[in-house]
């Protein structure tokens, strides 16, 4: 049984905190937040003890490993931490928004051997991660495409957008990673268009865009399309595709329920797509929790590392170097980043 | 080239008439019905001759084959004078309402040595006739269980009803000669119940019914279950399932087009089917064709026989004994009809 | 919180044990089976106790209900004793193989004031339960036909085929159930054909049958055709279709996630259904769970009650009789069972 | 009736003069090829008459309408002689290969009052054509989003290549003419990758691409991505997704029928697709002439003008420069073109 406080008692720390109580190889030791009463009200929730400071978790014996799921200024201090405490860090993403820190991150816990793993939770999706496995064992023969089609359910507040570095730092990082999973070898330059679509006026008071298409190439000629939109009224849409050259893969949607109608209207008529990613991506939480036990009892290596969530940003940054001048960006042009 | 000649010139008339005028390997000869005017319009459409009288047609020697589209209580008397004047025949379905007259008609063409084909189209539609190919090929194993489900689009006019001869011989037989094509094995049973469901009031006035199960027995043990309705507000729905020990086989419907609509009431959504049976079965009239001019021409053998057509109202009645009775009826019950 | 206690520690009993001990409502407080082993087993991985014997579970303050998963045989007799124990009974399915006893046990808890349910947990799929909700609120307006596939993934053995009582009461059971359920009103009538067509030898030995269709008719003309399979290779068959004056309802399989490949061979492949009803009907599980709860805490009437399961049995024992006479059976003949 | 004469009969001109003889509005006049041997194979065929020259055909006073299927490099000149002997011309794609060509040959019409359409017929597919219609109509809100697939089933020959312009405007061009159609704004920026992924060694042999991805930007924002490649195993793959602010639209793949296979090895198994644009796109051709038919008639305008046909190639070109400089090209550079 792995011991694992989960710091951060925000909606997803709440998800967290549920997953690994319920984990049969997890124990769910401690809690905490800067809030009291939000870790308080976790605690109860769960069993767990609610921690008095961040010291104090960093301290008990009982802790394996944290899970972070704080704000996102806060990760790669905790991280830091955490490794430095000898605890195993299962981080939520992105580890930062600015990759200067990243990088600081990534010197400051060199050489400590604890299992650090960014919250990609979407790699342990079923359907996702079959087509993955489908793909690397050459069911498809050669890889040459991937359409990432990946729209969030609806406008998130403004007060939230004000804080999360920009829709491709903060939601296009997830298919930033699921690109570089599925393509099987790194991207080399990024094109992105990207505009305020949906809230023109957000878009000018934040700066901020809603809607976006992102091209990737890796050195060996693969191609990834990443299309994205904040609103997408039939549900959370989130597809990969992969055409190769002996087929193709998509991993599509879900519902519910398998429920479907026909009148005069329609026929075949199923219910909009679950809802937003604590629904759509239930399973693949558990399934990341479980990576990370297996990598803290030592059975397999580091599914998604801190390289990944790494690579990610620095995905964003070409990204956004693209929107503004216009032009593919070759990632070797960040070298110094 | 075959010189064909259509016969009855009705909504179906017409329309196989224009399938012989495009079929490259027929020429549609002549036309004739008893109403002037429906010949005429026919001729006028597809450029053949209106026939002045069936001896007309009888006695052309550029008629090679009829092609019987008239009404049901003349296809007996067509097929016997087609085939005693050496024409090939190919009659819509039923021969005759009245199984005894059939019997009749099976005598008067007994060894005169003229393709006679009956108008079962729907074993000529892609996806059934690639169905039954499968499953006699031993694709899904030993074959067990056939759901056939056909419903038609709406109620036809009581005039229609007033003439069909009851829903099981004039739309389910359809369904029995399906039945026998997909079961490849004689049915020995049949249990049917039936009811007016849409239109009570049709119900008790015609004395028809509009809403059917039935259910056929094998020797060997296989089963299948045909499901009616003459009024299906999605379209006209027409499936066709075989379940067998290596597989299931599921020959679905046809839309006019692949267009799919996603929003916040439902995903996925396709247009109503087809609407009827010149649309669904478009391509499955046209393969009818072929096979006929294919046993005109004696490169093969008649598809689908006189005594399929006899087969099929043999199971009608055992169906209508059924509904009578409320029990299983053997075909041996019917030995001396 | 509702304090329950498992009966029957078997591999459906795990089962709910385990649900019962993740449920966020209940408190799994014992388990019990005639096999020490099984309880003790059990309650190791659930941290519940493991009775004695069924006397101290009867008589333990702190249950107050019972989740009965023992052999059938024993099901009427725990319904019996948990009721004059003032404990709310959830039995499994079927209450017993013999009418007969269970009208016995029907008149043994007449007047006691405690919650049975029986455990035709298919009703609580989300999908199945969508239909049936929606049919009931006319969506599709006057429901006419029903079709009901359901076939097992494959033969359970010869041991347990010798004392499940036959397919109709062990396995068709559930479809009845679901019958009388999406019908909206009771069947009057029942016609059945079933054979030993997966296992020949099977049958003749131990006089059971694996395949089967059965149609059902109620009193205002409503019909239901059932589909049985034991071996349906391509996975768990679970599909429900409602149709009706204004549209249809398919209540559809599920398959473990939504990838889907496209090659040379075929598109749109999805993987096998979900294997088997654990799988399947999860969730249909937990909320059936739900669902007593709220009955034991007197929040809702309960959900399906002991008359329910009586009347499975009831329809069950008209289709052996049906098949026995080769006619179709009314329920009124049965009135004196 | 719309007197047709076909310029060119080679795979492509054969199939149009098949339409055309079956179209009821049509009378296919005259057939005409630079190689004898095909217009008279044709004019067998369909019983039209295989003119000596193209002169011949221009001065045929029964010749309305001209529709050119010749090599790519006739269809300016056959445009400007066709429309000033006042015949009107549908002319397959692409005008030229040559931008200025194009524009030379816009002058060399200008204010000749004849129809001119350009063979963009997948406009005229039902399912393409009733999404854009959907989306028109505000079905979907505001449109953000286009996403085309378009993939051809296999390599074509070497020879066909070496005289085929290059992918972007022997292909691309359906899809360059398909995202003006659907994004109902001009864009006005290209960005394109693209790579000799399925045969490289050919890709060096002839600088030509294989597999290409083109995003495409209109002036309001909105986006399309186009996904290419030459070879898709699965069939040929023909996908049309829109997506707005109230929903989203796809128009998908059609197979030659509707027959799902279920077995161990996976479920709802389909064909593969139509094989090619033949096929796929039979009722686009013949919508397409009747659209023609239309506007020669004077009953609707043209539907895809030589406006159309040079702005695709337009867009082809700055996809072109965009491969050559790793940028996003504007339309507008290409004003001198």
């Amino acid at each position: 049984m792995t011991g694992i406080a989960v710091i951060g008692c925000g909606r997803i720390g709440r998800m967290h905190a549920a997953n690994v109580a319920r984990h049969p190889r997890a124990r769910l030791v401690a809690v905490y937040d800067v809030v009291d009463k939000l870790s308080n009200s976790v605690a109860e929730e769960t069993g767990a003890r609610a921690a008095a400071s961040l010291d104090d978790v960093l301290g008990a014996p009982d802790v394996d490993a944290l899970l972070v799921a704080s704000l996102t200024e806060t990760h790669a201090e905790l991280i830091e931490r955490g490794a430095k405490a000898g605890k195993a860090v299962l981080c939520e993403k992105p580890i930062d928004l600015d990759i200067k820190r990243v990088n600081r991150c990534a010197e400051a816990i060199k050489g400590l051997d604890v299992p650090i793993q960014i919250g990609f939770n979407r790699r342990f999706d079923p359907g996702h991660s079959a087509a993955h496995a489908a793909a690397a064992a050459g069911e498809i023969g050669d890889l040459h495409q991937v359409i990432i089609t990946s729209r969030d359910p609806g406008m998130p507040s403004r007060d939230y957008i004000a804080h999360a570095g920009g829709l491709l730092r903060d939601m296009t990082i997830h298919d930033f990673d699921m690109a570089r999973f599925m393509l099987m070898e790194e991207p080399v330059e990024v094109f992105a268009v990207a505009q305020a679509m949906i809230d023109p006026e957000l878009g000018r008071e934040l700066d901020d865009v809603d809607t976006a298409m992102i091209v990737l190439r890796t050195d060996s000629g693969r191609m990834c399309c990443i299309n994205n939109s904040r609103a997408s009224v039939y549900g959370y849409d989130q597809r990969v595709e992969l055409m190769g050259t002996r087929g193709m893969l998509i991993s599509g949607n879900r519902r519910p329920h398998e429920l479907r109608r026909f009148d005069g209207d329609g026929t075949a008529v199923g219910l909009p797509y679950l809802n937003f990613f604590v629904e759509r991506y239930a399973e693949a939480f558990m399934n990341e929790l479980g990576a990370f036990i297996d990598a803290v009892e030592g059975r397999s290596p580091v599914a998604v590392g801190f390289e990944d969530g790494r690579k990610a940003l620095l995905l964003a940054e070409a990204a956004y170097r693209s929107l503004a001048s216009g032009r593919a960006v070759k990632l070797s042009e960040l070298a110094g980043a």
